[in-house]
């Protein structure tokens, strides 16, 4: 009996096959990546193939139908609960007896590739951490007793040649395994986990059970902020995002930063056990909150991906924190953990897999790893500034030959703390700010609402809104930078005065001014007025930032950077100009620039997803460059010099190209007596 | 420069080696058994070698003082807080400069003998699953961030040449690790489990961090019975119980036997649950009670091992029972599993990992197994028969060609229930009998006195008891047997009415007759009868217990045993005698007849001393031959035949050497006409 030539498309991968062999077979053995759940029994229809025919020269083959059997009995079943389009087959159903074309689409791929939304990252497929496996079970015979476990073992030997000699279960699924096999009639669907050290396979897990074929499971990923927690429900298969939730992280109530809650580790015996459990209690619930929106069984839930800053990390995973309060700022542990949910107190997902990013450093949590993961510096040729934007900011720089991090203090004020009319993004909050070079009369823009002030009807959509109530981070960013195009802030900080007399809106506070961005005509309605604490404020916080991202320039060796992307919810949500005139990052090409959404959500989606990105991430974490802002001589220079807006040390030729930028003028002298703000030495925020 | 030879005695493992080398280093080097928990520092004391001297012959050495260094600082400094018994020198402290025979005493060596108190079973040495090791840990540096476990890790690699890309550790572990490693100025012990598949080591886990040098960890060894819960807390250096505590299993108040319990579960939704949480709360409660008299930290406890019958092993797991309780007797699992003490819902021993013995059957639980483990049947040349007498009997016959097990449905009758005047073992109960051959009247001892009832002052001692309470388990073997040999109860189990002319003690009660055993002055206490209906029950029970030993006795081609076991407190306290002459269990050399006491419990701290035990118990528990009674024909032929007293199968040689058995008598006509009892079928009692 001589063999068959099967060529498979797009792959190239090719072999000959006896005849009889099935398209399925045939892909195992060329190492074609074709999908299949129920392992060739025509349930799944994972593995649909699309047999071309005709002559393809290229491959010297002749491929024809008559080289494989017609549509069997299989095929038609399978037809009858889901159609197959036209052209289709069931590649286990189909065997060959002859040359044959067959393309593989990529849904039939178990390396799928995942949707992501922006076009500036790198594509990412599925590398699946859980497999489903359809098993069909040896019954038990009180003759040669057995446990159920025992003989699922022999089944995933037999039918999936796993090696079962390191296979463990979810204590959960052992005991939905009894049901399971009974209400399946001895045919379930396992969801397997393949343990791994590095690349070396080391064991299996069995996390879940499910009664017959039952292919698709999901995973979460969960990003802890100290302010809030997002939770992304996720199909396994895929990688598509099936509901999203986000909640207040309930340790607030212990502190609003980070350090108010550590220190309340340290006053409060018990205090850390308390914090843990309000965390772990609320990524709980954020998880059932996804699930019964997808409208999906918790048993089906088994994969977890964490990130968090350093804090949350270690409070998260039962670890104190005090640590992190001072220095050397010792992480409990710098490595990913892989553990079981159920280990993290959560009782959702009760037989899931949990994976936690690694830390990178004392102040850079694995917020910040997930944030490389999605934004991939390490690959890129430009040299790229990443920036997550929080109470602490979180700052990478480098390219594929060398990768930097540190954090930097910024506080609360980029978020609107701090801020006299600040306030959380939400409607009612100014978001976008223009000031009139002459008139300095501002317009602006509220979220919930798409008008500007000086369009018709903006009254009526924002009175419904319940008014304007603040100015949130983008629009404390948008009114500074205007006010300072404008001439109203010179760049030493101050709001200069000497304006006062030709515009209402510069009016004295005793020995500063302020700016009135907002003067409504009820009563009760807030003034929103930036005042010289304000810009002191602002100044402080993006200094840090600047700074933080200069000294890492200094350590790479570079003077500009090509690339800068602006993570996390705030840095998303601003301009990136505004930005740039502020001093808050250095010049660069703009369509070089661009917001990275919740990149650390994203970053988890990707590790949750694909197997190879942890291994990719915990190795370029290993060589990350850590810097520690605390010690360097040079921050505290270069957080001096970028007190100025924008600060002497750095020229923005690219931002010049599109906004108007004043000629720089010499700090006037102390006409208003207040320039100890900008003086005022670093403050060391970490939170 | 030549080497010089080194001899360990008693192992005569030689070797030579540098000048220069320790004799802790040769020691590892040739593989000889010495111990050390500090890695040669001087600080355990572990490593205690005595060097002998003089000409060696048959070894070819003159070993001379000259060729080792003098006792040195650390020696002097160890001996300050532990003096060095004559001869003895720290192997880590002394340098070989010549050829030497050096002596290990058993102290000094790992794998010690544990202690046990009977003689006629095998010797156990410590094979341990846990060891102590200390670690010398470099501190953080911020400049260099890393985890305070990835430095651990570091340590663990540079000074115990563990492979650490398979190290994990435990969360409560991690937690303490950064109090424990600043309390130890970066000095700690660690404990590590070596986790294996087989004989192969996996991988490792650290289970417990504690500051400095401290090299005392400890294990509990627990068997969950259906009525009470017995826990060790045992040292894992040597085997030594420290302390011991038992508890009532709270699932009781469920059901007294484990019929009834499974069927609450099967009646009450979430019943699983709850009977699963009790027994964890009352083994966790069991577990801190050793602690507390021990004094002992419950963060030294790193390692536990449980027993149980299958009932209580898939509810301390967790796991659904109700597939035990109908045919085909399915277990949810027969292998062994080792998981964190956490996964069980303990609170003690945070860090543990525990082990469950596998079971064998449906029937046929995990403390058979364990059972196994200390008696080893399956080492034997003997063919040794070993029951674990409980409500339900698990059977053992074989020796080390072949072992069978099966269970037999006794029923609480031998424990005391369902006899009239029947009790549990306790102070004032009746455990041992007399009767007087021509007068039938009794003598008998009570639990808690020494004196007999016939013997001056017993009424006094009695009275201190509380009087005389009933009969417990062996108590009721006694006076049935010993009615027996009297000639008061017939071969057919018939209390003979016809003597009730000539001895009061044989009182009518309506159609059939009871012995009085005791009769109290005061009017308040109770008279204590053995009725017909009690000499039924314990009909019934002996006959179950009889026909699964001569099921197992057919199936091993075996018409006599050579060695018979009687474990659990029942079995231990009775005496073998009587059992035999009721015909509980067929004949046997009477030398070669023991109470196997706490089996269960000791097989257990076996398991949790010896990691090799382990791989044993699981090996000899997949080739025991399991019989299921309750779909063997000849069970039930073998029940029935069994009923008589002692029944007509079973000749007894070796018991007829020590008691006076009575001539066969045929059972008489049905005098009192009971005897539906006898005839009354098989009860299937799972309990």
């Amino acid at each position: 009996m001589s063999g068959h030539k099967i060529v498979f498309t797009p792959s190239g991968k090719r072999g000959v096959v006896a005849a009889g062999t099935t398209l399925l077979e045939a892909a195992r053995t060329f190492g074609v990546d074709l999908d299949s759940v129920c392992g060739g029994r025509g349930i799944c229809g994972r593995c649909q193939v699309v047999p071309t025919f005709g002559s393809f020269a290229k491959h010297g083959i002749e491929s024809q139908a008559e080289h494989l059997n017609a549509p069997n009995e299989v095929e038609a079943r399978y037809a009858t609960r889901k159609p197959l389009a036209e052209g289709r087959r069931l590649g286990c159903q189909c065997k060959v007896s002859g040359n044959l074309v067959v393309d593989v689409p990529e849904s039939s791929q178990v390396h799928r590739q995942v949707v992501r939304k922006r076009a500036e990252v790198r594509a990412v497929t599925v590398d699946p951490v859980v497999r489903p496996l359809y098993l069909e079970v040896e019954e038990p015979d009180m003759h040669h007793p057995s446990g159920d476990w025992e003989r699922v073992l022999t089944a995933l030997a037999s039918q999936w040649e796993i090696d079962t000699r390191a296979v463990t279960i979810a204590p959960t699924a052992l005991d939905e395994l009894q049901t399971a096999l009974r209400a399946g009639k001895w045919k379930v669907t396992v969801a397997l986990h393949e343990e791994r050290h590095g690349a070396t396979t080391t064991g299996h897990r069995v996390l879940a059970v499910r009664a017959g074929f039952h292919d698709t499971f999901y995973g979460v990923a969960i990003d802890i902020g100290s302010t809030t927690i997002a939770c992304h429900l996720v199909r396994l298969a895929d990688g598509e995002v099936v509901a999203s939730s986000g909640a207040m992280n309930p340790q607030i109530r212990f502190g609003e930063d980070l350090m108010s809650r550590v220190s309340y580790v340290m006053m409060n015996e018990g205090g850390e056990a308390e914090l843990t459990q309000v965390v772990r209690e609320a990524a709980d619930t954020a998880i059932a909150e996804t699930l019964t929106e997808a409208e999906v069984d918790t048993k089906d839930l088994v994969a977890m991906v964490f990130v968090g800053n350093p804090v949350m990390h270690h409070l998260f995973l039962g670890l104190n924190p005090v640590e992190l309060g001072g220095a050397p700022f010792a992480l409990a542990l710098n490595s990913s953990i892989t553990t079981p949910a159920t280990s993290l107190g959560l009782t959702q997902g009760a037989g899931a897999i949990a994976y936690l990013l690694p830390c990178i450093a004392g102040h850079v949590g694995a917020d910040c790893a997930a944030v490389i993961l999605s934004e991939t510096p390490h690959t890129r040729d430009e040299i790229t500034l990443v920036v997550d934007v929080g109470t602490n900011a979180e700052i990478v720089l480098g390219n594929k030959e060398r990768v930097l991090a540190c954090s930097s203090p910024t506080g609360p004020a980029f978020e609107g703390a701090q801020i006299s009319c600040g306030q959380r993004a939400a409607p009612g909050a100014i978001e976008r700010v223009r000031i009139d070079r002459e008139t300095y009369e501002p317009r602006f823009r509220v979220i919930g609402s798409e008008k500007w002030s000086d369009e018709e009807g903006f009254a009526e959509e924002v009175a419904k809104l319940g008014g304007v109530t603040g100015v949130c981070g983008s629009g404390i960013i948008e009114v500074l930078a205007e006010l300072f195009l404008s001439g109203v802030i010179l760049t030493d900080g101050t709001i200069d005065g000497r304006l006062s007399d030709r515009c209402e809106r510069i009016v004295s506070e005793g020995r500063t001014f302020a700016y009135s961005l907002y003067e409504p005509s009820e009563a009760e309605a807030p003034t929103l007025r930036i005042t010289q604490n304000d810009v002191r404020a602002i100044q402080l916080a993006k200094a840090a930032l600047y700074a933080g991202v200069r000294l890492l320039m200094d350590r790479r060796g570079v003077e500009q950077v090509e690339r800068i992307q602006l993570a996390g919810a705030f840095g998303s949500h601003i301009d990136v100009r505004y930005a740039m005139a502020l001093g808050m990052v250095p010049d660069c090409p703009l369509d070089k620039t661009s917001g990275a959404g919740n990149a650390a959500g994203e970053g988890a989606r990707i590790a949750l997803v694909n197997r190879s990105a942890r291994a990719e991430i915990e190795e370029v974490v290993r060589r990350v460059e850590k810097i520690e802002t605390a010690v360097e001589p040079r921050f505290q220079e270069h957080f001096v010099a970028a007190m100025a807006f924008p600060h002497a040390t750095a020229p923005f030729p690219n931002l010049a190209k599109t906004l108007h930028l004043p000629p720089k003028s010499a700090p006037p002298a102390s006409t208003n007596g207040d320039s100890t703000g900008a003086r005022g030495g670093r403050r060391r925020r970490r939170n």
